[in-house]
């Protein structure tokens, strides 16, 4: 049987009301496991993770994003993240017996229907993506909501579903298939963003760094302190104790420290075995030797 | 519905024929889900773990040790593990709906059948003890097979099941009940034994360490190194990166390197997830943000 997972990402992080809503249609679905949603204040942004089989978690998700165009004005929200639309993205992970293309497709038709039915311009992106300037969610998603009446003007950007005008309180939504990821954050225990943004430079791909980080900066006012966010695009290629390392080694160069880290949304056993393995300098070790909590239940 | 996790030890770690005639009854049994099983030529012995339904687990590894009892002579038998039978130990270990009493009457039932139908003496041990002298394996274990025919001269190590008197070949066993352990070795760069046993010393409970730590130093004369060998008997109260940074710290006095570690059977999740978590300092971090393979298939 296949299973995708889904991780859409709402602009909404701090009224837990409005997120309840946004939720509900994704509780007790046949064939739809939502398995964990994690708001961010700073971020004003919640980020939730269901999974099961493919066609419910479509229509289950589909409601989502209808409940959050209803709940989400775009025009007042303000968050410390890159967005564009009330739902900001939505990809699809082909987790069993289902192949990427099939995630693509599975992209394409929920993406499709969100133009139809909630007049919301649809872009794809990753695997799905129509052109590969669009592959990059942060292409896609440049300019933010703010930016969207400009970004429509140029027909480079026409939407892959719906018309080229932004829906006047949903903004845009990016679509897309992708591998799993970690997103993943390190707290650097300085305001300064300009050291979390040249931190961020020396540990991505993009300038030279890790291949499978994408990272940037951020600013954590409330604690005083900043962050570098990442995506960890295959941790099984780029470890997730790697860019741990990384960070406090570069932080040391300006006498920062690294605070400690942590984890939105859901992360793979593996990746995290991996890390222990790692610090344990764990000898003959293998996943198969992981007495995993579900097998006791 | 109850699951009991049964882990027997073996005293055979070198011939794969044998090691794989012992692990046959625990295959393809309705109700008994064979885990893992892990053989140590150093140890000359093989830790084996099953899962299952509690009667049918009972069933099966009744009949591996009969194997056991046909296939391992002791009188021929060498390891750096202590051992006093060809099945070593047996203990019970209440997973899910089952109580530590249970699991206790499950030790003295299957205790009661091999007395019987293979003539070797049983001792209780650890929840199961009879007495609290008993409830130490260590104890319990003393003089190891060559010190039997001592032992049993003693009126006061009289076996729980069986008579005072050792089987000619597998010597006796022991069996018990008691809650999930951790067996975690930690190697030293050095080939000097009591600098291991000194190191033992200062982590474990009975001289004065970490409440929930056994340990002691053993010889891996092949490669020149030595370990500090431990059961960590409640990995939620005393931790596996506690017990691994504790022993690099005692191992400085000497000039001596940790070179890594290992872990024997199987490891619940959670312990590594707990690693991972501290060594990468993870903020807002729990258990119900891993996602688990098992979930995936």
């Amino acid at each position: 049987m296949a299973i995708v997972q889904c991780v859409p990402n709402f602009s909404e992080g701090r009224d837990l009301d409005k997120i309840e809503k946004i939720v509900a249609p994704l509780r007790g679905k046949e064939g739809v496991k939502l398995l964990n949603y994690e708001a961010d204040k700073d971020y004003n942004r919640v980020v939730v993770t269901v999974i099961g089989e493919p066609k419910a978690v479509k229509n289950a998700v589909l409601e989502a994003i209808g409940v959050a165009k209803e709940v989400i004005d775009m025009n007042t929200h303000k968050g410390q993240h890159s967005r564009f639309g009330a739902t900001d993205v939505c990809p699809f992970i082909p987790i069993k017996d289902m192949t990427m293309d099939e995630a693509v497709e599975l992209a394409k038709e929920i993406g499709e229907e969100v133009s139809k039915l909630y007049d919301i311009p649809v872009f794809l992106y990753e695997s799905a993506a129509s052109k590969p300037e669009r592959e990059n969610l942060a292409k896609v998603r440049k300019g933010e909501y703010e930016g969207l009446d400009a970004k429509f003007e140029d027909p480079n950007w026409a939407p892959d579903f719906g018309l080229a005008k932004k829906h006047p309180t949903a903004g845009a939504i990016a679509i897309g298939a992708r591998k799993p990821l970690i997103a993943y954050n390190i707290n650097l225990d300085t305001p300064n963003i300009e050291i979390a943004s040249n931190i961020a430079k020396t540990i991505r791909q993009s300038s030279g760094g890790y291949r499978f980080i994408k990272a940037g900066p951020v600013e954590i006012p409330e604690r005083g302190i900043t962050q570098v966010t990442m995506n960890l695009t295959d941790y099984t290629k780029t470890a997730m104790y790697r860019a741990f390392e990384a960070v406090k080694m570069e932080a040391r160069r300006y006498g920062v420290n690294v605070m400690g880290s942590e984890i939105v949304g859901l992360c793979p056993m593996e990746a995290l075995v991996d890390c222990a393995s790692y610090y344990l300098g764990l000898e003959n070790f293998s996943l198969d030797k992981v007495l995993e909590t579900s097998l006791m239940e």
